[in-house]
């Protein structure tokens, strides 16, 4: 009986409703801070009773079923609905506490947490409670883990292109046959996020920082989010604490499984790395040409050019997207190379968005072969990726990844224009939400905020956050009409 | 011993010095129109008789070699110079008038020539003697000429990606076996180039053009080129000539297989073709959404709204570039489509530049495909064009080309930004040269020309004017290590 059903609707019901006991708790978390701070934990608390109270009598009747019965569809259901449904529920706290009041803002903010995007509608960040800017601060961290999860364990199971090779690389598969049980990696992938998390918070703390922003600022770098406690981000910030977020952001942008190789001292997995020198590589010239051209430009020291220029480098490649300059005042040459590293992305395995280093590496050595494949077309010329050749399959997936994504940014940005808003704010916005970066070029630069748009761009823009965290894919296939046949 | 060189040179020059002599000829038909506008028939003579004096002793030299020596490697380089060299010697009638003082001015002029882009450094277009902007025209009229027989006869030997494709569709090859021999179908082509380019020449001179009005824009229509006799283009004449030139600039952007069914009355061919349904979609619904926002802004009544628009739409779309609207003053959304319309390009098979439609509408089907795909990876779902599947491979080479034009237009914009030019400009110059269209969005508008651009910038625009209108590959294969080794 059950097998014939397309969609096993109980086993995805019992999935959502464990993750929103889940919610419930992570919510709870923030009373601490609540009391600390003389606020109201109502907020926070009803928040937390109203998600349970949806998601345990979902789960006590739902829990029986077996796991096993998990296929494909219900694998992209559970993803998809995933986000939506802790994004519709994380707005509580915002609404509660009648910091936010329209519930297309609440949404759009939570949303922009837990895709770790980063874009705010908020005009005066200083004026909300602590304990709900704490809650913001964990949706990026939640959303953190989510993606360590669904790059690790689900995107895999599901096949969803590109992504593979990452894996292939990773401890738990092939060829590197550390630990048979992919959700024992997850397990370790969490356990590095939450160590670099504690190590960021002391870090932040010997600083300048008390202890309640070290916390949300930690929660946002780890998960590549940006949210950040102050009105001006981290700007505002003495440049030891501007350096260790740099340092954090780095991180949380790389492959985690290169951060599992290093403590356990395979430095060596860190050098052959192809996707990590490019990285490394990017963000060293990138920043040195930008940090030339800031000092040239205007009167700053040599140091101010430099870590203006890291800082915005590392926070818009790895997709973070804290705050320290205000690049769109650069001259055009300058912020046009920030604006192109909003193109490129994080590293797979790491929690940054976009779409990835390693995805543009394979079509550009690609496109390279391309040439020599036209000459010699009888010789088959496979793309190599850190000294293995890479399936023409892959390659196939990672163009057509690519090519989705162009598609969907020319469509999004034409989209925002029909709504009415200018060129620079079209392209910005669009590309800042898919690439789940927060701040883009035009209206939404780095000073801007998300609120001055009507709520019907918001919704849509919310779904640009949504389509590109989730590698396109798991969302395109669940609304494509296909999905829903036999 | 011969069969040991990699490059058979003598070929090569062989070739190029037949075509030498055949553009020292082109030149000598405008001595009519100097000796009736009692201009000097000097510039055209000497630059004649000095191109002929290259070519002559070199083919005499050459000409006993034996055709089919003609391998791959020639064939690449025969192309990729082709258009280098009657650039070089087509500058001589605008040095030798004086017209153009600058070498590298009058090289960019006669290659935008060639390439059918119809950018422009002349700061007074009619200041120019009308024999120098007839043989101007003529660049064009023998680029487009020259476009014909390269897609219709030398890439398909190439085997350059994606344009098989529309050779299968082709009389001469499958399954229509028309006319077996590929040179007769170029020859074919070309016969219907001239009928439509004497047509548009009688039509437009029933109207208020004069005879060398019609013959100049005639030649830059059928070429889909762009270069005016006027300073503002078109946009002074009246209704009848702008509606007859919009209907060439269309016929022009269609593929000339479906001319040649029309002509031999198999109309349902061009009911059946999915990239010509696609192409007149796109104008007639870009035009009449164009047109209304035009009508609702402006205080123009119905018919000059729609004719500014869909003018507007045709020229850019085929990549024509001539111009009766500044359209960078429209609304912001208005414009944005007609940038959009810059990555679009003509349909295969014509004169026109750019991406091409049928790439756009294979990328646009496999992308479609690709969720369906994900959900039944056993099975093979291949793109479907006009009811034929289409191999793997061939949508691989059409990923692989448009991912190479992103490269591409993403470098030249960066480029043109270092070397000091603003955002608007940069894109707009890259993708106005790259797609052969001409006027293109900040100081290279409808309005402007290229006359500001440094000789750097402008031999880098000439540049990616060749790399655009030999598909890409043609020179990226002829500039790549692999193709000088063995």
């Amino acid at each position: 009986m059950a097998g014939s059903k397309l969609i096993n609707i109980t086993i995805v019901l019992k999935v959502l409703s464990f993750l929103l006991i889940v919610e419930g708790l992570f919510m709870l978390s923030g009373i601490g801070f609540a009391l600390y701070f003389g606020e109201s934990v109502l907020p926070l608390l009803f928040s937390s009773l109203i998600t349970m109270s949806v998601g345990i009598p979902v789960w006590l009747l739902t829990k029986k079923n077996d796991r096993r019965n998990i296929g494909k569809r219900e694998g992209y259901l559970i993803v998809a609905l995933t986000w939506v449904i802790i994004s519709i529920f994380g707005t509580l706290p915002f609404l509660i506490s009648g910091s936010i009041t329209s519930y297309t803002d609440a949404f759009f903010e939570t949303i922009s947490g837990f895709t770790t995007t980063g874009a705010t509608i908020l005009d005066n960040i200083e004026s909300v409670p602590k304990n709900i800017l704490y809650w913001r601060a964990m949706t990026h961290w939640i959303g953190g883990m989510g993606i360590i999860v669904l790059t690790v364990a689900i995107l895999p199971f599901l096949g969803i292109g590109g992504l593979q090779l990452m894996i292939a690389e990773m401890p738990g598969i092939t060829p590197d046959k550390l630990h048979p049980r992919i959700t024992e990696t997850a397990k370790r992938f969490w356990a590095i996020y939450v160590i670099f998390t504690i190590c960021e918070i002391l870090l932040l703390w010997l600083g300048e920082m008390d202890l309640f922003d070290s916390v949300c600022h930690s929660f946002a770098t780890m998960a590549t989010g940006g949210f950040s406690t102050k009105n001006d981000s981290i700007a505002g910030f003495l440049p030891y604490t501007q350096y260790v977020i740099i340092g954090f952001m780095f991180l949380a942008g790389t492959n985690f499984t290169l951060h599992y190789f290093v403590l356990h001292r395979k430095f060596s997995k860190l050098r052959t790395n192809e996707e990590f020198r490019i990285y490394f590589w990017i963000v060293a010239l990138i920043s040195i040409f930008i940090a030339i051209g800031l000092f040239l430009t205007y009167e700053l020291d040599a140091e101010s050019s430099f870590r203006s220029s890291l800082f915005t480098v590392v926070s818009i490649l790895t997709t973070t997207g804290f705050v320290t300059a205000d690049y769109s005042l650069w001259p055009s040459i300058l912020w046009m190379f920030i604006f192109t590293l909003m193109f490129i992305g994080g590293s797979a395995g790491s929690t940054g968005g976009g779409v990835k280093i390693i995805r543009h590496l394979l079509l550009v050595k690609n496109s390279l072969l391309e040439m020599k494949r036209s000459i010699h077309p009888q010789a088959i010329i496979p793309v190599k990726y850190n000294g293995k050749s890479v399936s023409q399959q892959i390659i196939f997936n990672v163009m057509a990844f690519f090519l989705i994504y162009i598609i969907i940014f020319s469509v999004g940005t034409l989209t925002l224009s029909l709504f009415g808003y200018d060129f620079y704010t079209s392209i910005g916005a669009t590309i800042a939400s898919l690439g789940n970066i927060g701040p883009g070029i035009g209206h939404v630069g780095p000073v801007d905020n998300y609120s001055f748009f009507s709520p019907l761009a918001k919704w849509f823009l919310s779904f640009l956050m949504l389509l590109g965290r989730l590698e396109l894919f798991t969302i395109l296939i669940v609304i494509s009409p296909a999905f829903w046949k036999r």
